[in-house]
C-alpha cells in the first residue's frame, strides 16, 4: 500500500511560525470511490497567503484547523481515476495541500493543457501569483503609459510579474528587493528601469531618487518601512492595490513609536489616493482572458519567471519560513515528486 | 466710497490657528471695468477645508498665500455689472472669499435660480457640502440597501446630508457626534438610526453596540480616535470615502505611541477594503444632476439641514476656529450683510 506523507498544522504561531508549528505524518491511502480520483502532487507551491491560514484571526478565508493538512495549491498526476472528467495521466492543478498524494471528488480540479511552459508554472506566473499581478492590475491598478509603478518582493512570483506587466502597458518600473543579486536581477533580467535594495542604509533617498516623477502606482506586498518611504512620493489619483503584508504577518501587536496612520490617511485624502485590497479569487471570471494572455506573454519571453526550488515535501515548512523571511528567490516550488513531463 | 472689508491671511498656523493668524483690513473699492461685476457678500461659507489652505503643505489646492484674503464660498448680490451675463440684483453663488465686496469678471459665478429653499442653502445642501455628499456617496461610498453607515460629524453640513442620503438609499445610519445635544438632534431630526456621542467614556463600546451587522460604509470626515474605534468592524467590501480627516489638521508631527497603521492595512487586505480620497470638484460634471436630485429632496423635506450662524465678517477668523473644534452645530454661515430676499 503506498504511503502518503503529510504535512499539518500542529499548533497555531505565536509571532514569527517555527518548525515546530508543523508536523509530519505518514498515513496509507484508501481504495477511492466512485466519482473519485488520486492524484499524486509533483509540485507544491508556498506562498504568502500561508501564514495568515496559520492564524485564526478574522481573514477573508477559514483558518487551517489545528492537526489539518496544510492548504496550498499543487500540481500532480492522477494516478487511479473513477471519474469520467479525469484519466490516469493527466496532468492536474489541485488545492489538496501540502501531501504527497490526495483523493478528491474533481470539484476544482483543473487539468493542464500542454503548453510550452513547463507544469510547475500553473503554481506560478500561468498560476494563481500570476493571475493576482493580472486581476491587481487590470481591476485597482490600472497602469497608464508614462506613469511609474513601484512593487517591492519585485523579485518573487507577484512582484516580478507586475512589473513585467507594468512594463508592457508602458510604465517606468521600480522594483525592492533585498539584496544586490535580487536587484541586478530585477534590472538586467525582468526589465524593471531600477531596482532599490531596501536593506541599503539610503534606501529612501535612493526610492526618491529613482521616481523623478513620484509614483502612479504602489503595488502593496509588504507595508512597514517600504510603504512609509513611498507615501511621501505618491501623486494624484494614486493607486494602492493592497496584495499582501509580509512584513507584518507574524505582528503580535501594534509596534510602539510614532503613529502613521495620519500620514498615509493625508496622503490618501490629498492625492485622492485609491487603496483596496484584494483577492485573487474575487476575479475568478477574468481567469480565461489572463491564461490566454499570460501564456502568449510567456511564450514570447515578454513575461519571464524565475523558480526557487526545494527538494522533499519534508522541506516544506522551511521553505515557508524562508519566503516569510525574504530568503527565496523566484517562486517558490516544493519538488515533491518526479515530474514525467521532463 | 464704499468701503470693502476684508480678512487677510497673516501667518501661517504652527499647529492650532489662533485669532493672530488673521488680519481684518478696510480697503476701498475702485470702479468696475468693462466685462466686471462688483458683488455684495451677503453669506460667507465656513469649511473645514480651510485650515488646509492656512498651511503650505503639499495638498490638492495652492494654499492661500500669506498676506492675501482667505478663500471661501459666499452667496453675494450684483451690485453693479458690465457684464451681459449679469444684472444689478441677482443673486449669485461665489468664490471670492473673506470680503465684504468683490470685483470679478464672472468667471466661477453661479447665478441662483428662485427655489423653495433658502439661499444660504447655495452654501450648504444645496452646494458645496451637500454636492460632496451626493457624489462621495455616488462615486467611492455606493451604498446598497440593507448596509450600514458610519458617519462623524453627523451634525455637519457633509455627515447630515451623507446621513440623510444613505437612509434614502435604504441603509442602517449610524452618526458619531461631539455631546448628547447633537446625538438627539440626529436621532429625531435627522432620522439617524444612532447616533453616538464620541466623547462618551464607552465610546467604543456603544459603537459596536449600534453597528450589530459590521459597517460597510465607513464615511470619514475626521479620523484619529474615530477610525481607530472604526476599524475593526468593518466588513468585507466596505469603502471608506476620504472627505476630511479633521482631527489631524492641527497636527504638526506624527503620534507618539501605537502604530495604527498596520491596523488598517490588515484590515484593507483582508477585508478588501476600498479607501479613496477625493475632492467635490472632481465630479463636476454630475452638478446638474446634484442639484436637481437634491432640490426634490430638500423641497420634499426628505433631506433637511441646520445653519449655525455667526454674525459679521470680523467674526469669521473665530467662527472657523470654533468649527475647528466641533464647536458649531449645523452648516457655518456668517451673515456678512442684509439678505434682501427674506
Amino acid at each position: 500500500m503506498t504511503v502518503n506523507t503529510q504535512v499539518l498544522l500542529k499548533s497555531r504561531p505565536a509571532g514569527k511560525p517555527t518548525i515546530d508549528n508543523f508536523e509530519i505524518i505518514d498515513t496509507t491511502i484508501p481504495g477511492i470511490k466512485n466519482g473519485q480520483i488520486l492524484t499524486r502532487t509533483i509540485y507544491l507551491s508556498l506562498d504568502p497567503y500561508m501564514r495568515g491560514r496559520m492564524s485564526d484571526a478574522k481573514s477573508y478565508a477559514e483558518p487551517v484547523p489545528v492537526g489539518s493538512i496544510m492548504i496550498g495549491g499543487a500540481v500532480g498526476i492522477v494516478e487511479e481515476s473513477k471519474n469520467d472528467k479525469f484519466e490516469e495521466g493527466d496532468i492536474v492543478v489541485t488545492h489538496t495541500g501540502w501531501q504527497s498524494h490526495a483523493i478528491c471528488d474533481g470539484r476544482g480540479v483543473r487539468k493542464l493543457t500542454p503548453s510550452s511552459a513547463p507544469i510547475s508554472t500553473a503554481l506560478g506566473v500561468l498560476g494563481m501569483p500570476g493571475m493576482t499581478s493580472y486581476v491587481g492590475l487590470k481591476h485597482i491598478g490600472l497602469p497608464v503609459e508614462g506613469e511609474t509603478l513601484v512593487v517591492a518582493a519585485a523579485t518573487g512570483p507577484v512582484g516580478a510579474t507586475v512589473g513585467q506587466i507594468a512594463k508592457i502597458k508602458g510604465c517606468r518600473t521600480v522594483g525592492i528587493a533585498g539584496g544586490a543579486e535580487k536587484c541586478a536581477y530585477a534590472e538586467d533580467e525582468l526589465g524593471f528601469d531600477a531596482c532599490i535594495n531596501h536593506k541599503s542604509n539610503n534606501f529612501t533617498d535612493e526610492l526618491a531618487a529613482a521616481c523623478p516623477n513620484g509614483i502612479d502606482i504602489y503595488w502593496e506586498n509588504v507595508a512597514g518601512p517600504v510603504l512609509e518611504a513611498v507615501i511621501p512620493h505618491l501623486n494624484f489619483f494614486s493607486r494602492i492595490p493592497v496584495c499582501g503584508l509580509i512584513s507584518q504577518y507574524s505582528m503580535t501587536e501594534l509596534p510602539s513609536g510614532k503613529d502613521y496612520l495620519p500620514l498615509l490617511m493625508r496622503c490618501i485624502l490629498t492625492n485622492r489616493t485609491r487603496v483596496q485590497g484584494f483577492i485573487v479569487t474575487d476575479y475568478n471570471t477574468d481567469f480565461k482572458e489572463f491564461i490566454s494572455t499570460m501564456t502568449s506573454w510567456v511564450e514570447s519571453k515578454r513575461v519571464i519567471f524565475k523558480e526557487h526550488r526545494i527538494r522533499g515535501l519534508e522541506s516544506a515548512p522551511e521553505g515557508l519560513l524562508e519566503l516569510l523571511e525574504g530568503n527565496n528567490f523566484g517562486k517558490t516550488i516544493v519538488e515533491v515528486s518526479e515530474d514525467p513531463t521532463v
